[in-house]
């Protein structure tokens, strides 16, 4: 008895709830002895065929089953899929929540929008400092990314230290701030690191990722070759860091900067509150303000580098935007990469702003925040981890970083591309997944939270394809006469004005096939609806090559 | 009068119906005199936001109103976006097709699926020859693209002569066939040229497009280093070079050859008829015959490598193919780039095909079919055109294609980037936008051509992004009294049977509606339906934020 409950002691519990399947959504918990604490708490995006959905949360059942035993979340930095999911899961689940000053200043944000802010406690945790819970310690540790503030995390049990990356990458020379703290990575494997949980995101890509210095040498070149232009420039609202190097290029060029989009004027009002970033003097104007200087006096920052069509940049592009117009000769710099998914709407945008004259540059001006294959071999070569836990990546990602991992030694055994809802127990003695947890998508619809699942998302599709014919039929309850119809309507079908012919023979057929009903005396609603379908879905297949989603109601008089 | 008609007959009038606002639907009338010609008359994929339309085709309503003028099709090449819409435009047009062989082969194939071959006059052409009209003569140039036969045009008039390039790339040593015929373009530009049309696709591109010779390298060295795999290619069907490259390579290492895809077995027959691809002998096998031969005897080449759901490739990868199953170390070469907008789709696929323990490889094994700069630069150097017209490509790409041609010399006045339906009018002395012609695009979806427009789209697109709640009343028609109902039903909305109180709740709101308007003795059904839909509108957003299309059915007694 005593022996077992050792072994139990001496083990810690790995439990991915998210983030293995594909780039976002970003949770996993740990378990040791009666504790259980949870790092990140991200959303994701909504795949393509998830019509309707705003965003993707992860399924906690298991950490709401567990209410009590959860102690804490340690956040590491501030993206969306890494903490959009918290108010979500806070709503539940009242337990502390420590991060680093900005990435808390972001959260805050969010749970500010959802009437969260007093009753959560937030904890504020600087780089190089620990937590202590029961069976937890939690030391924050710098690092570079592409958000200011970004940490990986040391998380120390009895049965070992497990190292955890975030989402990082290896900048030696940054702009703003320190270098990752490459020395704590190195005095932790030589104390002896359990696990390793490293980002995967660029695990595929040789070399290193270049230095945020680039784009500054970039963003430099530009302002003093467009000495007649005004410039435009595109970044994602949280990059905080490439937001000041703007401002400071634009304060030496003497330019004013006009801030665009919702989200950057948030994240650079926080952002400012909290001292990262610093507003040079006299810079930041209102877009109202424009008219008072020439175009080469003036930068704007906007949201839209990924194509987002409510974005700024997109409403430029479109003409909707209620202030700013594009014009001959803007130079719009797209500082960013198009995530995957979003060259096409990024293209389009790029086309239409081109087509009101404005020069479009994207070479040069973006880096990655995410470690490289090189980066990572330097964090292996320093943690010497016995085990490693791929995360942060599509399937693809996971394996490429499997493989480098054995390239650096580590056994092939001890790797673990885990999926959502695994639990894998780790000891410095053995390791293995030991048993499964609910784990999956909760989709979020308006302030709707998990009430559209894989059937409404079915009829959603199949409208979106084939659009809807509905057939209405007054019926006498008693006799089953047909007293009124069968009407036919019908939504995204054909364009109805200019089909006559089709929607009367349409109706046709469903007065056939209720004549049908009639003379074989069926009384049975379900199959006369049915009858109806069936005939119209024949016919138009048929006919058309098509199958619209059709719906027979029956109005019992 | 003598003067002005001499004028006239002395130009000549391009006018583009497709191809300008993106990649795909290319399709141009030249028009001299009396006599139309029209090159090439492809498709279009449709956008994401063409919610259940298959393809797009151009409007070619100027064609079918100048009927009795137009004399011929002349194709570049067999390629989907030249060649696709050939069946529904010849249906009102009945004019000969000038091709050459292999490009007239797959027409065929595409004819013949609309039982339009018999009635089609279809004429094959050689690299060199030319065709008389009466206002036109019209050579084929061979050229070089990732489908055999491919050809530019020379068009000849008394107004000038026109260059069209096609799709196009300079490849010095293809692996088959000869290389581009540069010593034509070279006599022609001697000869003078009146105006260029040129391929844009590559035209942000530094650089030389790579010989298909660097993939048959990659191919040689794949095939010697997996000598214990089965090797998995994905490519185009129509790239037949690419195909019999993978074949020799099969051959020499002693391999069979599985075809997969139905167009992939489609195009190869047709290419080994006419002599485009020659089998080796005791190559190919059917995939029933795979069991007889172990894994690093078999090659399968197959359609999907844009990660289309219903291609082989993407059946194997998600096991519903019914002949193949991946296994762990099949080597699965991409032998293809995605094109814009698949990146997710093919990303997904190998995402599960990696999960199969496949091996995913893409580098080194592709190369593009249209020229990078360095090679449109030497086109302009040798064709030396008085006017530019950039073809082929987003507005971005022919902006390109424009600043290039500048940097060669073209005044920017001479560089015409047209939009559909713009007519440009061309001599020696002054060339202009003249005129605009009814232009666009054309939805088809199933069999039906057109009945599909962007009030149906717009539907779509509200039923997919929210479903649909349909609320129908019959009211006595005399009275205007309610005899049954309001009845609920939703599709795409909620989950309905988790969601009673919703349900009830929309329910008790169309009841009050209707209350309201009966005392308020509103009779006219339209009012009626708007007051129901308003209501549950207004309580849908303030509940939900949700907006589902309502559609409220009187049924009159």
């Amino acid at each position: 008895m005593k022996e077992n409950n050792e072994l139990k002691q001496k083990s810690v519990k790995v439990i991915p709830l998210g983030g293995l399947e594909k780039i976002g959504m970003n949770i996993t918990a740990f378990e040791f002895g009666e504790s259980i604490i949870v790092v990140d708490c991200g959303i994701s995006f909504p795949e393509d065929d998830m019509l309707g959905i705003d965003l993707v949360i992860p399924n906690t059942t298991y950490l709401q089953e567990n209410k009590e035993r959860v102690k804490a979340f340690f956040i590491t930095h501030g993206h969306e899929d890494h903490i959009g999911a918290l108010p979500y899961v806070l709503k539940d689940l009242n337990v502390p929540v420590y991060a680093t000053k900005l990435t808390q200043g972001l959260i805050e944000l969010k749970l500010k929008e959802h009437n969260l802010l007093k009753k959560t406690r937030r904890k504020t945790v600087k780089h190089g400092h620990s937590i202590n819970l029961q069976d937890f310690r939690v030391e924050f540790i710098k690092t570079n990314h592409s958000i200011a503030d970004a940490s990986a995390l040391a998380i120390y049990t009895e049965a070992g230290t497990i190292v955890h990356t975030g989402d990082f990458k290896i900048d030696y020379t940054p702009l703003f701030g320190d270098a990752i703290d490459l020395p704590k990575f190195a005095e932790l494997g030589k104390k002896g690191v359990l696990a390793l949980m490293c980002d995967s995101t660029n695990a595929q890509r040789p070399g290193f990722t270049v230095s945020e210095k680039m784009v500054a040498n970039t963003f430099n070149r530009l302002f003093s070759e467009n000495s007649s232009n005004r410039i435009i420039v595109a970044t994602f609202a949280s990059n905080v860091d490439r937001v000041q190097q703007i401002m400071n290029t634009a304060s030496i060029y003497g330019r004013k900067v006009v801030i665009q989009g919702r989200s950057m004027v948030n994240v650079i009002q926080v952002a400012s509150e909290l001292g990262y970033i610093k507003i040079p003097e006299n810079t930041i104007i209102e877009a109202e303000q424009m008219k008072n200087y020439p175009d080469e006096k003036i930068v704007i920052v906007t949201t839209g580098s990924q194509g987002e069509s409510m974005a700024a940049l997109s409403r430029m592009a479109d003409s909707s935007h209620k202030s700013i117009s594009i014009k001959p000769g803007d130079q719009i710099v797209f500082s960013s990469t198009p995530i995957p998914g979003n060259e096409k709407a990024v293209s389009k945008v790029i086309n239409e702003l081109a087509r009101k004259g404005a020069e479009i540059i994207y070479q040069d001006t973006h880096v990655s925040g995410h470690a490289c294959q090189e980066e990572l071999k330097l964090i292996y070569a320093l943690v010497r981890p016995k085990y490693v836990i791929p995360v942060h990546g599509e399937y693809k990602h996971l394996k490429a970083q499997e493989k480098l991992a054995v390239s650096m030694g580590i056994p092939k055994e001890n790797v673990f591309v885990l999926q959502s809802g695994n639990v894998l127990e780790l000891s410095k003695e053995k390791a293995g997944i030991t048993g499964q947890v609910k784990a999956g998508e909760i989709y979020v619809d308006g302030l709707g939270v998990g009430d559209v699942g894989n059937v409404v998302i079915k009829d959603r599709q199949n409208l979106s394809e084939n659009g809807l014919i509905v057939v209405t039929i007054g019926i006498q309850k008693t006799t089953g006469e047909v007293m009124s119809g069968p009407d036919i309507v019908s939504r995204g079908f054909v364009y109805v004005k200019e089909s006559d012919n089709l929607m009367n023979k349409i109706k046709v057929i469903a007065e056939k096939s209720l004549d049908k009903c009639m003379q074989r005396k069926i009384r049975d609603w379900n199959k006369i609806k049915s009858m109806v379908r069936d005939d119209i879905n024949e016919y138009l297949w048929k006919e058309m090559k098509r199958n619209p989603m059709i719906m027979t109601i029956i109005l019992e008089l």
